[in-house]
């Protein structure tokens, strides 16, 4: 299942649709808060991860979220529009859990306009990347990834500064994670936040938030 | 307790600062993420109840909280740079939750930078305002106020469309609340999310918050 509501600049998905099928179901000019990159686990996997390869704050894009809690409990946190977002906010504490608060059902994200849209590549390592004011960057190897969209603009400087090339069409990451993508260094993909390695592996989880976990 | 640091645009400060006191110990060029209205209960009640006036999302503007839950456990929650905000967040379940997780003691906003301000008022109410880019916008009575900053021709555009005239100096709505700020609609004041009314009360809160809340 996927909705958009391209008046509300909002897209509600099952947890379990590909990364991949969500850019092939945008409206017009609207983008999600990930690059056009297939990962494990779908837009679910994404989420309980954190996010990838996003420069700004992920948590902020995911404007609800429905999980089902270790305990079994089916929770429903957060709203499907950017106003009904308020307080009491289960959302965030979901994103970037790794599976400690449970599993998604359905994730509503926020969509944001772009006039333009770029993805370029060229050889390098994030650790010697200037600043550079992209929305999405990452390396694959010795491969530096950045992707931007908004304004025409704004997207030719981003990418003047990048230089390298236009990237060829979609990726797929998936097949490189057979048992599960998680943080770790032995992996060929990284971005600002983590090495992405196979295996599965989540950071360690704060003793308060397994309290939280237990209480959902 | 203010400490700022104009490099990492963030600034620390204990949760009984006055916002005011804030707006005056800014770095040139950066902006927390409130008017400058001075409200009961300082920076904590601010973070406490969710934010005022603001058009974003507020709760990504709080990078960090330290605070005592119901239980008395001191809890640190989230980090003091853009970067180092992960997962496993409990920072943004604190941010409004009207004071169901406990209060705060420190908090860490994100500045940003902002080469221009103004802020404005004329007559008119919220519900009759066209769409408009500012980052604050409030109701007082009769009067609409609007505070925006960033390059120099955004905000004379915001401030062209909106009209009025300029505001003269900083506001104190503290004494408007002796018994507290709280939603509803017998005060004189409201955003686009609540109507601000003396007496402290607090939206409704979800069971399963209670847990958390208890859980903590």
């Amino acid at each position: 299942m996927i909705e958009v509501s391209a008046a509300d600049q909002v897209l509600t998905a099952s947890a379990n649709v590909n990364l991949l099928d969500i850019y092939a179901a945008l409206p017009a000019g609207l983008y999600p808060p990930f690059p056009p990159a297939e990962l494990p686990g779908g837009l679910g996997g994404l989420v309980s991860r954190g996010g990838f390869a996003q420069t700004f704050f992920f948590g902020a894009e995911v404007l609800g979220v429905t999980f089902i809690a270790p305990s079994g409990r089916r929770v429903v946190a957060g709203g499907r529009t950017v106003k009904n977002v308020q307080g009491y906010d289960l959302t965030r504490p979901f994103v970037g859990s790794f599976g400690a608060l449970g599993r998604a059902e359905t994730v509503t994200l926020r969509l944001r306009p772009g006039l333009a849209f770029a993805h370029r590549v060229r050889p390098g390592r994030l650790e010697d990347l200037p600043e550079i004011r992209a929305r999405f960057l990452w390396q694959d190897g010795d491969t530096l990834h950045v992707c931007h969209f908004g304004h025409h603009r704004e997207v030719q400087a981003v990418m003047a500064s990048f230089g390298g090339e236009a990237a060829a069409g979609t990726l797929d990451y998936a097949s490189r994670f057979p048992g599960g993508v998680g943080v770790g260094e032995g992996g060929s993909l990284r971005d600002r936040r983590f090495g992405w390695a196979d295996g599965g592996a989540a950071p360690p989880m704060p003793a308060l938030f397994g309290k939280v976990a237990a209480s959902l």
